[in-house]
């Protein structure tokens, strides 16, 4: 397939929505962003590398981590991470601590914000430096070892998460958090503002759509029963509360983040991350929704 | 692949769970089915059939019912449907009514009761004998005039089905519901109570493994792009609470019904049914769920 | 206390607020009201009476019935009853049936409808023919043998009620009414539906304002403690999600309707009803709230 | 009235359950407290005084300290509180977060720990040394110099208040707390951690039964109007999810705390405070609701 020219034509189609969504402002550092930037890059299987735009420019993955957390926590734990949290779509738009509150705790799953505190929380019990250990992770799937913190985002989203330190105080009062919730939100935050482009976002989900290889490395480090499980987390749960839709209109496993990313794997075909930061009302980037669209479309590559 | 020495393989290994789940109470008549039967039918997109067990005999369908529902009035609609439901995960173990009086009257999506009530409406509208029109419709996708409504079943679910008479009573108090609620009620106990054989359903939901085409049939009735909206929503929507565990488990999109009834389909691939009516705390077949599991990682036929 | 000149006086004031509020229009019926109607009738516990403007007309006393319903019911069933239905306010905006999902059925107190209800299911269960003994019990309060039922508003909301139905069917289904729902809902809108004057229901009130005594009769038909327990749930549930309100404002136990009157009682003291009928957004009469507060600030009656 | 003969007589009627309940543990320190404690003292209008067991021994009044909060704040805001804080009970046993989150970070009421964070941080906001103008207002109304703050009580409560910190982060998300969070939980828990006797509370109390004159002094700091809001405010909110029940079985305005202290007032008659430390499954104080109970009951003083 000729994926350099379908990613050409999606580039210049999408681009007739650049005027619609908003840029994040809950984060304040989040709001100085171009909300012109574009890119797109794509690796397949048998390592071909197709790109346009703003492909190598670097921005803040913000959710699009809480995949690679799981893929460094899930191998730690195995099957008792579950304990901790859950497996299934929240499907509720007033989510958050409603449903932490019925629910004792433990969030529904691990891409909600809550979800993805408790992994922190478990990253900072098992290692001495897990923000170093953490980078190392993310490194060594993108094959990238320049990746770094915003430490500018990072600081910014901790001095507005209100709403993040009431979830992980109600998850603390159920014994769901074991160690100091400042401690964790600051390991969060700086998670959620690595920096990194579509080229190595694209890298990085190598594992995902290789059956647990890394990118351009001689090794496996997730067996491919684990892959299943998180290609089905990122369908499942993987676009807010607009997952269902992200499966029709795309058919991929994703993930997207409020920076303005999103990546989809096609298993044993593709890897592809898009950036654009303007948002819809659901917190997912225009362009990223429409280019996704576009490229399973015209390739049908859906795996439905 | 030899499908029918695994067939013969998963049925010894599932037999082992037998003594697992219960018998679905809150319709007595369902209370009545044997709870040991068990049976398996698969066909593939080249045609070919494998069977084990009681594999021809019918058993109650019921929410399965909900997907040739779907089929049935999606080309009917179009995306207007989606004004009167919605397409997301309802991840909400106290779902139903509540997630209903908070959302206007919009069910999440068409396959809670919900959903399938204004579906039924939807057939009410538009045809004038919308039971024979949808039995007719059900015996053409699975290929056999002699499938039939169970009456015994659809009157103990009328006699006791005092949730979906709540529901229904809210949506019509939001507009959402045309015509009278008993006449609703009573075509949805109905469309429920069809009964069918695995092998019927494998047939009827070859339409959702072969993009659209009726099974043994020169009749395309869904367009590919209305397979993949009803296989997606099957992924995130298919299993009640318990959509992110199959996913992860099967990883196919299917469908299962409190008469133990399980159809799960391999877009281009196959699609399969099994039945055993021994149900777990979710609601879903106990053999059904590890008939399928192991069909999967047998088959690597997982769509993740 | 001279009460017909700050009868007179509070009537003049209120009439300034006469262009707030809106008819209800849920009920077609009610819709048909002439909305400038306003009067007041209060009887004390001498025997003393006094009113002003259109108090001798009848009106739709809605949920004002409830209150009689409870004194009927809970002389027969004793706390019994309260196994059926709390005594604590319900604070819900969204309250009704999400809460009766929430605690199995059992509503939160006997003035909301669900739990209007439950005692008229109760009535049903009792005697044969409970719409005449109802009727009955609230002529013999207000010692008024000519009051009777307006059917064409029992009609009217009978039509359009699918919000009780909803309620009465989840009931159902948690085994909280007995008879059939159809039975309960008919018997319900008829006693919604009954017509009283200002003067009718400030005489049928006199039972809570003079410890269990009827209206100029000899009879005492609750004892003290009964009138407590009632007073104390007119003062935390009277008023939907106004009830706090109600009490800072008024400060005395009370009941409205969405037909525009209010009753309210000052053990020891007085029984006052006041009708008009356009509604503030809680679904209380507006001159009805302002008549009240002039009332008890002018006479300094607050029971707080 | 021979009040003394009441209170002596209830004092032994009441020990007759001292084995039932159980303490409160999720506060440590409170966990030490001698749990067959129990006294009793009622102060009336006319300023005479009455008192049982250990009714001068200090304990910690909890939530009892959020009504003399609302004393010192109403006067300051007005009616502009409002805007901040609801009237309303909260009726729901999930009450807290769950309701915060769908109203947008408005407490209910000022006698949830939502409601009295709100205090907290307009207190702050005014004051310099907010903890000691409390502590001095307190220190006014009871007419003691000497009451204090238990700093370990205060330093407990600091260590476990996960759920606390939980609910003014989600109010700081909707911009309802103006000041540092740290800084208004860290009054807060001072503001609950007060030690005061049973005599203490009665004549603090006292402005409430008394039209806003302070206890033994020539000064009035609250309107009657204000007076009237407070004491219908307790009425319908003052025992969390018991406000019904108390209305029934006491029908006076009152609070409790989990310290197991309980204030009730007979408006223009008495004020009277009980303690005893074991709790009711609702979080009261057992022999303090019995108590009181049987205090309006033989003097007849309900305001119902």
């Amino acid at each position: 397939m000729d994926y350099q020219a379908i990613l050409d034509e999606i580039y210049e189609e999408a681009k007739a929505f650049k005027g619609q969504g908003e840029l994040a402002t809950y984060i304040p550092e989040l709001a100085r962003v171009d909300p012109l930037k574009f890119g797109i890059h794509l690796t397949t299987a048998a390592g071909d590398e197709f790109c346009v735009g703003d492909s190598e420019e670097r921005f803040s993955i913000q959710s699009i981590s809480k995949v690679m957390s799981l893929a460094q926590v899930l191998p730690i734990l195995g099957d008792a991470l579950w304990e901790r949290v859950g497996v299934e779509p929240s499907g509720n738009p007033f989510n958050s601590i409603v449903q932490l509150e019925y629910e004792n705790g433990i969030p529904r799953n691990p891409f909600l914000n809550a979800g993805a505190l408790v992994m922190a929380d478990i990253l900072i019990s098992r290692f001495d430096d897990p923000r170093q250990v953490f980078l190392d992770f993310v490194r060594k799937l993108a094959g990238n070892p320049s990746i770094e913190y915003d430490l500018d985002v990072a600081a910014s989203e901790g001095a507005t998460g209100y709403v993040n330190a009431s979830l992980i105080n109600m998850m603390k009062s159920y014994g769901n958090i074991i160690n100091e919730v400042d401690k964790v939100l600051e390991f969060y935050y700086h998670q959620c503002a690595i920096a990194m482009s579509c080229k190595d976002l694209s890298h990085a989900f190598m594992i995902f759509a290789n059956e647990g290889c890394v990118f351009n490395a001689d090794e496996r480090i997730l067996s491919k029963s684990k892959v299943k499980r998180i290609n089905a987390l990122m369908q499942t749960c993987g676009f807010y509360d607009e997952a269902g839709e992200f499966s029709f209109r795309v058919g991929l496993p994703g993930k997207s983040g409020v920076g303005g990313g999103i990546v989809a794997v096609h298993p044993m075909g593709f890897s592809v991350a898009v950036w654009s930061p303007k948002l819809n009302k659901k917190g997912n980037s225009v362009l990223g929704m429409k280019t996704l669209e576009l490229l399973t479309t015209k390739t049908g590559t859906s795996i439905f």
